[in-house]
């Protein structure tokens, strides 16, 4: 029976419009261009699972398998998926601030969340060529997963992606091209590629399932919290898809009956040097214009226009939360700090996030007694380090004083 | 009651001699410099734990806590120890072979399972400065376990340790020197310290406490195989506490009435470069002799010289197993393998195990319907990639056929 009806899944619906769409088919956006969002029957689901049978089950992302749209176990395309810890940050942070260290999922980042559950998807519905544009963390992944079911893959990242994310890439079965451009500018390659019948674009909610994965941030979240949430998020937003899922799987859990009416306030955390989201929370409207010129040293979070926009805004106003903009010297002073004080190795987004919420408490938007969650979504090794070492001739006399 | 008495040490006891020394002491060495195994007392703790009750704990290392030295759960220094996933490499490996994937611990590798418990036991005993030799990981580890709890660290590296290594050690807080040898050259350096009262030397198994972490990798197996042990693992061994520890891991769990008197062939796998381990195996002898002139890809088992080496042939020998050596060619063929038909990015010392793999079934010394383990130690992101990217330009009319 479980294995027959793993998923509760009714059907696809549009996030601005509430058109309707069949389950069960590849789907881009939706007849107006904009994200699809995957629907379930939660009474049901509420019927036939309670909150002791899920602890029950292992930790690891498919014990969340009937709010996922994968239906037949033989469909997913695993790597490990576990529950990432939630590691505190006493001294750089504080003693009621924890991060979620992403970084310990396969390919090193909270993109496999993503992948695994759009590549597994697309395995069930029988596509055999995907194409993405990537800012590195999440080509890697879809490299990893379609690598794994024998799906073919063309990943379009900008010619400065970190160098890492690259050779990963293509070292996991990807064709790999470096662009001239930014993530949207691959993009456009990639939609073009897609018109022309070439592959499926898997590009971050173009296509439904991906925050369907990203979704259990927010579900490990709730129960990691004995089923209250923290009382604000720090998330590093480029398309957003995170911070998106994580709303919609809070909105869940209320009507499981799992979590209460309380929210998180959410920050989104955005670059100085490429902050739509914030330009346009701050103008109080509900798209964001291009950002030209970006510029910043956390990738993954240089993304000048994101197609989820209005979701973004929409969820970080809600919820009583900030759009925050920090600057690239504060990035690296954060990744500094935890490593040097904590030692917990960052990834620059998540250095922002850490920046974001030293300003989040000066400006007095969270206090020091809130419990808050930052988001790491990616391993620190993935990103340039500085060479801090120094050298030591065996063969001299050794200066132990010096050491 | 528990949180009074959270481990059941006893003593500590001479690998060689049998020879008794106090628990709650800082130790190096056994009086005739052999390496000091922790013991326990096991009748007590199976009275006051079973099977059932730790199946219902959260799955991370501390569910072992019993089992391990650490008696104070305030000095427990974390960085989120979670149990590392088994993941199928079904075309590199075969249906039956499991990979245990330990990059996705704290800094990357699974040196995180010895150095947490050896900080941590620093910590309680009041250890103010530790030095350590290391090919890379094991400094990493280090570096942020110490610096967590305000311990000062200097860490000695080959001068060709791989360069994210040395960098995340600096970055962590620890003073690092590259030194212009290897790593039993380093060690002398930290021996010489340690002479002169300078620093603890943490040294592998010169240090009582790493190997009951990497001890917990034979725990974990146990439970993640339902208590019933695969019939053969494949460890990339160096200095070997892994394998060491994992051969105790079994017997303490057999003596708790956990598991059978079965146990899996060992395989030590090592460098054709740098094979000590494999020589003193085929010769028949019981301890190795310093392999001259040690070179190859796999950093973390180019190991000349293991004071534990004696510890890894018995348990090598006494299984049933052997000790292989793969060339540097063979490990990078395993580690694009992998990557290329699985997904699944090995480190070269996890490449080594695949390669040896292959060798032992080819040998007959493996069946293919043998449940194997592989064991791969640190995340392959630590390691030089091939660049196999090419570059578009967007401004140029596009090939759409050839991408
Ligand atoms: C490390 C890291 N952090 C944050 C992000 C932004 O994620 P999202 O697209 O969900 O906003 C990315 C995306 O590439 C990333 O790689
Ligand atoms: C990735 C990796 N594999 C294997 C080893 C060898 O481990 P051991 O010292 O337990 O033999 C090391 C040690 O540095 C390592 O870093």
């Amino acid at each position: 029976m479980l294995a027959e009806r793993q998923s509760f899944v009714t059907h696809l619906e549009c996030s601005m419009t509430g058109d309707r769409c069949e389950a069960d088919q590849v789907h881009g956006l939706s007849r107006v261009g904009r994200p699809l969002l995957v629907r379930y029957d939660l009474a049901a689901l509420a019927a036939h699972l309670d909150r002791d049978a899920l602890e029950r089950r292992d930790t690891d992302l498919w014990r969340w398998r009937e709010l996922l749209p994968v239906r037949q176990t033989r469909d997913i395309v695993s790597l490990g998926e576990i529950e990432t810890p939630l590691v505190p940050l006493p001294r750089a942070g504080g003693s009621n601030v924890l991060v979620k260290d992403e970084g310990r999922l396969p390919t090193g980042s909270f993109k496999a969340r993503g992948l695994v559950m759009a590549v597994s998807m697309a395995k069930a519905l029988g596509v055999t060529r995907i194409a993405m544009p990537t800012n590195g963390n999440a080509g890697a992944a879809l490299a990893a997963y379609a690598t794994r079911c024998g799906i073919k893959t063309v990943v379009f990242c900008p010619d400065d992606t970190p160098e890492i994310n690259v050779r990963e890439i293509a070292l996991q079965g990807a064709r790999v091209w470096r662009v001239n451009g930014l993530i949207d500018d691959c993009g456009a390659i990639v939609a073009e590629g897609a018109k022309q019948g070439r592959w499926y674009d898997v590009s971050t909610l173009k296509e439904p399932y991906r925050i369907e994965g990203k979704k259990t941030m927010g579900l490990e979240l709730a129960a990691q919290f004995g089923w209250r949430l923290p009382d604000a998020i720090f998330y590093p937003t480029g398309g957003g898809t995170g911070l998106i899922g994580m709303w919609k799987a809070f909105d869940e859990l209320e009507a499981l009956g799992w979590i209460g009416p309380e929210r998180p306030k959410m920050f989104a955390v955005q670059a100085a040097g490429c902050a739509p989201i914030v330009k346009a929370f701050d103008d109080g409207v509900e798209h964001a214009e291009r950002w030209e010129n970006a510029e910043t040293i956390a990738a993954g979070i240089r993304v000048p226009r994101a197609v989820g926009d209005f979701l973004i805004l929409r969820a970080v106003r809600e919820s009583g939360g900030k759009a925050l903009a920090v600057g690239d010297d504060a990035i690296e002073r954060a990744v500094v700090q935890a490593a040097k004080q904590d030692g917990l190795l960052l990834c620059p987004e998540g250095g922002a996030t850490l920046a974001a919420y030293h300003d989040a408490l000066a400006a007095g938007l969270v206090g020091k007694s809130d419990r808050v969650v930052l988001f790491n979504c990616a391993t620190g090794l993935k990103y340039p380090m500085p060479d801090d070492s120094r050298t030591l001739d065996r063969h001299a006399p050794i200066d132990f004083d010096a050491l």
